[in-house]
């Protein structure tokens, strides 16, 4: 495989996707065209607002970028796809939208044959066994949770530390994962703004400057550094 | 109906259901068991120790208070109640319990007969039409997302106004809820904690001292003062 799998998009004090330019001229540096996959929809925007959006942001890159809303035949195009983008927004209209469409088992398998695939926030968290550790709000039901599994653990993007000054009384993230691993097994990895998961071939490691959490069942939550192999986790 | 709806079961500073003294003395004055729907598991807690946790916040009523999960026949004991209290914790996980054991349309009966009903966080979610707008994670999938629907909006609990000097980018509730605007109609009270909702007879009123924030959809989103009545919403 050959994936970045981005907790955000975009980085406080910087532009959509700027952060990431470095790996991203050596993730898609031997391809033309790059499939983007804007069903996530961000506040709604429509999917060829969202494409044009992608298309600016990696417009650095000097590729096409086309969405996958354009073609006819959304599995074929993710079959011919050289390279998969797919952007961040509402995880569970995303995975809806790739369940309805028969798309995720087809999408595993172009990632797991090695095409370059870019996932930010929901577009990374449907590269765990399942998408039970978005954030989102439920604002449509998918047919299932299940996701692509091409990483062997769950991510939870955008993840956010207790605050230790809040007054407020709502769940902290830990505690939703905690809840989360009351009743299920799946390693959560929890990805800060500006850490992303690097994949090449076998090999999985934190890039970014920053350390993650991660969550097993039954275990105390604990910190990797940057780099870290992911194979270690079991 | 007569129902207290509530955004939190505890404020910042506060013991649990303290806050609400006054207002549950009034509610349960006329009852003598009531009947506690343990099904959300705040932090993954038992059904026993959640019973234990609520039979001790509402100690001060001098009332019996029993969980649903002591009972052969949870139908049966929702339908016998005199009053009910659902508690919070992962609204995913209570939707899931009550489909599966076919007690959404029985508690909707229920609460619309008049019996007292207190709900608390994802036990005040289950209200609205749907559970859409929860802040939860999707740690299990329910068979619907459908809910009781006594009350004509959906909840947004632990509602949190944006933070203007935060630096994390993922979305802040409004954004979540501008998403759920985009694919669905109904309007969305964003509660704060410390507010609830008052319901007696037809008559719906903001209770508590915040103000409450109304989402309809295509609109911008406006504040409404303590006590302001619900049933002007349309």
């Amino acid at each position: 495989m050959n994936c970045i799998i981005a907790s955000t998009s975009t980085i406080h004090g910087s532009d959509y996707l700027a952060y990431l330019q470095p790996e991203l001229h050596e993730l898609f540096k031997d391809i033309h065209k790059i499939l983007f996959i804007p069903f996530a929809r961000p506040s709604g925007i429509t999917h060829d607002e969202y494409t044009q959006k992608a298309r600016e942001g990696l417009a650095f890159l000097n590729k096409k970028v086309v969405g996958i809303h354009e073609s006819d035949n959304y599995r074929e195009a993710v079959k011919n796809a050289e390279a998969i983008f797919t952007g961040g927004g509402n995880t569970f209209l995303l995975v809806k939208q790739l369940h309805d469409h028969h798309l995720m088992d087809t999408l595993r398998q172009k990632i797991e044959s090695g095409s370059p695939y870019l996932g930010t926030s929901a577009g990374s968290n449907i590269c765990g066994p399942t998408m039970q550790t978005t954030n989102d709000m439920p604002i449509v039901m998918p047919k299932s949770f299940q996701t692509t599994g091409v990483l062997p653990f769950n991510i939870n993007a955008h993840y956010l530390d207790p605050d230790a000054n809040s007054t407020h009384k709502g769940e902290t993230r830990e505690t939703r994962i905690k809840e989360f691993h009351k009743l299920n097994d799946t390693i959560v990895v929890g990805l800060r703004e500006g850490s992303w998961v690097r994949v090449v071939g076998k090999k999985m490691n934190l890039g970014g400057k920053l350390a993650a959490r991660i969550f097993k069942p039954n275990e105390a939550a604990f910190e990797v550094a940057p780099n870290y192999s992911f194979n270690e986790l079991s």
